[in-house]
């Protein structure tokens, strides 16, 4: 029996789509970066999420509602979410790798929540019982269908991963039940969710069993936004319709999931409208919304886009689920277009908003992520609203699937990373490829491509090149060539090369250390600079800079790059130098005074990745530095 | 018959007043800053503004409220007072010289003003005919009691200039009404102004007639406030009671007027709660709300305050009268208290926050002070809303009179500038002071003492010199003396000090050109500095700098001074080189970019000082440069 296909996105017979996934199993990780994470993910992280959920009665929720244990409903009424998103997480990556202590538990899991399932189909463990009767009545706030997506998103998951159908019988019948109810048909309900979710899950239920009901019943939540189920609310983005929409607002991660599964619908159906909606809200989103690590959601209250150009750094909010929506927005968009700006935000996200999320120790988690911080900003091992760590366990058990996509017979190369491929082509040839490469710390690429044939390879130039990047092909039937990408653009080999086994791409991408500047409406940041190296942000943490008061350091030059393989994980740190000028402090006795002769104490800096921050003793952290 | 009085503010029988100032005819200017203002008040700037006012309605409206002419009522309904002000201004110019023509048109405005006034005291020339039956129901909004203000003191200003009491009468008349109108009394009515002033006016007409009644009422007017007469409007500081305020909030002018009024009220009976308010509401102003050229209010909406720290430059409103209130209001609290911090304030002010109000030409004013513009703001020759020009005819008709001061025998030096005094003293002696010097564009003073006898002599340190200053006494009797006075506090030479006619102290204030750096929180100005030499704030403007973007210049080092006497009067101007660099821009598409490489061109810059800007062609300014 072959191996089910386990796309995290399937858009294998999705009409509109100009690239294909390629399957979670096909890409094995060896870099030192994703790959040491994912060591983690499968001996720490996924474990010690499981032993949260028990602890904290996420599990006893499930239990409760089945009859087979007595006591009060446990935590928030979404709680039921993150036990979906931990079996999604672990049944992904028992796709790509055997567990027996994994495996046992997410079938654990499963029987608890198929025992939980009540005889029509409903599944919610909040609203049984003396609840039973309010079920559908609070859409608004209650998740009810948020959950429901989540759940659906666990069983596709789950079946493609193990070809089991336990749990796909439990979502399908959950499913069809809110098929039945939600609609404008006769005797049904108008309704859709506070908290968008079920749009993506309906759609990717959709793609595993073929059944158009769930394509439009997706298609039917969509739509029913901005007409007034939801009290016309901006928070849920009920105040316009979907396509009608220039920008995002609202809560973050509502509004981003939202979006995503408005591009997983336009993959499924022509809509150029909505393209060219989604396209007006990642323009507004990146030209106005967006800290300059991938961050989305300025706003504590409400979780919220701020108005533009508002992007504090020390009250960021920045809700490590909104990079990971981000990513799937994105990653969805590229597949939609094939657009390189998508492929870039995926990337930079990746790095700099989802990863920062979780510890080099796999086991305490950032929700919020400052730019600017004292050191009192810590990760945690867990939270009442604990929707972060199951997500980003599941963006680290799929990350292998993002990096490569098919566009008929040609291979694109959307992420870099040392792995080796066996990619499925559209006429059903498997190419074996291997990356050779030290990114993201180093920009050299070798691309050996392992199966004689004629075939494309696409490679991603990312736009942070900033001038064309070298291509060097060397085979064994051929002499040197020699292209130049462009940067921001996917440089395309011939779909008619004939490639031999051995054959290699190498490719340069440089590795300049970068000081960029915000725009000047970005009123925390004028007269000041963010490192970046690659596709990396860094960052100065007091750790690295004894003694220092991080705002008084002026950069002076440019600093260069080290590799410190023994520092969190192996990381190229950035050494340079700063003046020490003592900034205009605060204080609340004057409002303007002679500028401080500076002193032109020359003192050494040492900037880290942004991600890496956090993860020593205590201490004040900036990404933004006077220039 | 002896000349009469001509204090400005009268505080000569005022029991709480630590210093009395000195007659507005003791002190005759020489320098080459407000002395030429002076001489265009006389040639220009009084007969312009009489005729705009004669051309705009605003003495027609008297005629027509005369019965001698038709028709409707002209421009706003507060136009009396630009009327009061001028003969205010015109009748404090004619006690310090003679002028036939200006005389001439004083007693003929007074005539119309006299003829308009209705048989029982009451005199609005918008409130007679149709509208009479209005009187007093529209307190809120349309200034009827600030217009009696501004009568009032324009009948003091013709009283004690001229002695003669056509006008006085007229203002007793109404003063009367309004005493016997507004109070707690039986049949008498509860109300206060929208706009403050008629708490000042009754002040100085107390001083004027020794009527206690004045002053009652003047006291009744300013305690109504905070007590719900004006809808608890923030904007017309109704919200709280004034005592109670810790700092000033809503129309700017309206709240200083308020704040000048309650001080005046200080001067004539102990009330050191009011004192604290008021100390604590300039505290306030001082270190959140107020721009580096002492200009308040930054607020187009509502001529307001805005939040702390809220000071735009581009947008700033900073009305040309706000700043002239700022004045009234440190005079008064300087002669209250002698605190040295007033009289710094005051001199800033006058240089900083009234002078660009007025163009050199003497006949085109701003009402709107902007730091930063791109040339378009230009002066006008008057305005429908036409407060500021009269108001700043005032401040310049009696600016001789904020230059000294008396305690007792002692007289304090407040201001500095080429001038010839003789100064009366408690004891009735007349003292002749001389001050031979370049101030503000040099900071050497040489006075010299021309009566023989026993007083003391007081010196303001201004606190901007920020190191002790020199100061030499170079006796006939006596060998030199080298004291040194502390910043920000007077110096004082002992009472019991015997001068002899033609003795000299010798001053010496640093003239360094200071760069002076905003607080963090004025977000408009991190990582820029503004020019300051003296008392002076500096400027950038384009016709100084041509073929440059003022946000492109980086300072580089300290400018130097030179005189330029063609230049705009005669002025200092600072010379110095700058880094072109090209600034983060705006524009639509980008939120981060790499920071270009900084272009090391070094251009050579000029400033001007900031009240001399925008009297040449059009061209860009700029206050705060960056650093």
């Amino acid at each position: 029996m072959p191996q089910p296909l386990v796309h995290v996105v399937d858009t294998t017979n999705s009409p509109q789509a100009m690239l294909r996934p390629v399957d979670l199993t096909a890409v094995h990780l060896n870099d030192t970066l994703w790959a040491a994470r994912r060591e983690k993910l499968r001996e720490v992280t996924l474990l010690s999420q499981w032993q949260q959920c028990s602890t904290t009665g996420r599990l006893f929720n499930f239990e409760r509602a089945a009859g087979r244990k007595e006591g009060e409903f446990q935590g928030y009424f979404f709680n039921d979410s993150d036990v979906y998103k931990w079996v999604e997480a672990a049944a992904w990556w028992l796709a790509t790798e055997p567990s027996e202590k994994l495996a046992d538990k997410v079938n654990s899991t499963i029987e608890m929540i198929a025992a939980a399932q009540e005889t029509d189909g409903y599944l919610n463990t909040y609203f049984t019982g003396d609840l039973a009767g309010e079920r559908w009545t609070k859409l608004f706030s209650h998740h009810e269908l948020y959950c429901a997506g989540h759940l659906i998103q666990a069983a596709v998951a789950h079946k493609r991963a193990t070809g089991q159908d336990e749990l796909l019988t439990v979502a399908r019948r959950f499913a069809d039940l809110i098929c039945a109810t939600f609609g404008n048909g006769p005797g049904q309900r108008q309704g859709t969710d506070g908290h968008p979710e079920i749009e993506i899950a309906l759609v990717e239920f959709y793609r595993l069993t073929g059944e158009k009901k769930y394509l439009d019943q997706a298609e039917y939540f969509l739509e029913a936004r901005g007409h007034g189920l939801l009290a016309g609310s901006d928070y849920c983005q009920d105040e316009v319709e979907v396509r009608k929409r220039t920008k995002l607002g609202g809560h973050a991660v509502r509004a981003i999931y939202l979006a995503a599964g408005a591009a997983d619908l336009c993959l499924e159906k022509a809509d150029p409208e909505m393209v060219g909606a989604l396209d007006a809200m990642w323009t507004h989103m990146t030209t106005r919304q967006m800290y300059i690590t991938g961050g989305v959601g300025s706003r504590h209250e409400g979780e919220a886009f701020g108005a533009d150009y508002e992007l504090p750094n020390d009250s960021a909010y920045c809700e490590t689920c909104a990079a990971i929506a981000s990513v799937m927005w994105n990653h969805r968009m590229l597949l939609l277009t094939g657009g390189t700006r998508y492929a870039d935000l995926m990337e930079h996200a990746l790095y700099n908003g989802v990863l920062p999320g979780i510890a080099v120790d796999g086991e305490h988690y950032f929700y919020v992520n400052p730019l600017t911080n004292d050191g009192s900003h810590r990760r945690e091992p867990w939270f009442a609203c604990a929707c972060c760590p199951p997500n980003i366990a599941r963006i680290l058990a799929t990350i292998n699937s993002y990096m490569y996509a098919v566009k008929g017979n040609a291979i694109w190369v959307n992420l870099y990373g040392e792995n080796e491929a066996n990619i499925t082509l559209a006429d059903g040839r498997t190419i074996n490829l291997t990356q050779h490469t030290r990114y993201p710390w180093d920009g050299d690429v070798e691309i050996v491509v392992g199966t004689s044939g004629t075939f494309g390879i696409t490679l991603r130039m990312p736009e942070w090149c900033g001038r064309p990047v070298k291509v060097t092909l060397d085979g064994k039937s051929f002499t040197k060539v020699a292209l130049h990408g462009s940067p921001g653009q996917y440089l395309t080999i011939d779909h008619d090369w004939v490639w031999e086994a051995g054959d290699k791409i190498r490719l340069s991408f440089p590795m300049d250390v970068r000081l960029v500047e915000a725009h000047p409406r970005v009123v925390d940041n004028v007269g000041k600079v963010a490192l970046l190296r690659g596709p990396i942000v860094y960052c100065l943490e007091g750790v690295d800079n004894p003694n220092t008061n991080l705002d008084e350091l002026v950069l002076s030059g440019i600093p260069s790059a080290r590799m410190v393989p023994n520092l969190l994980g192996g990381v190229i740190v950035l050494q340079g130098s700063a003046l020490k000028v003592p900034q205009a402090s605060g204080g609340d006795d004057w409002l303007y005074r002679a500028r401080p002769a500076p002193a032109r104490q020359e003192v050494p800096i040492t900037a880290i990745p942004y991600f890496a921050w956090a993860n020593r003793e205590p201490a004040p952290m900036r990404v933004w530095v006077r220039r």
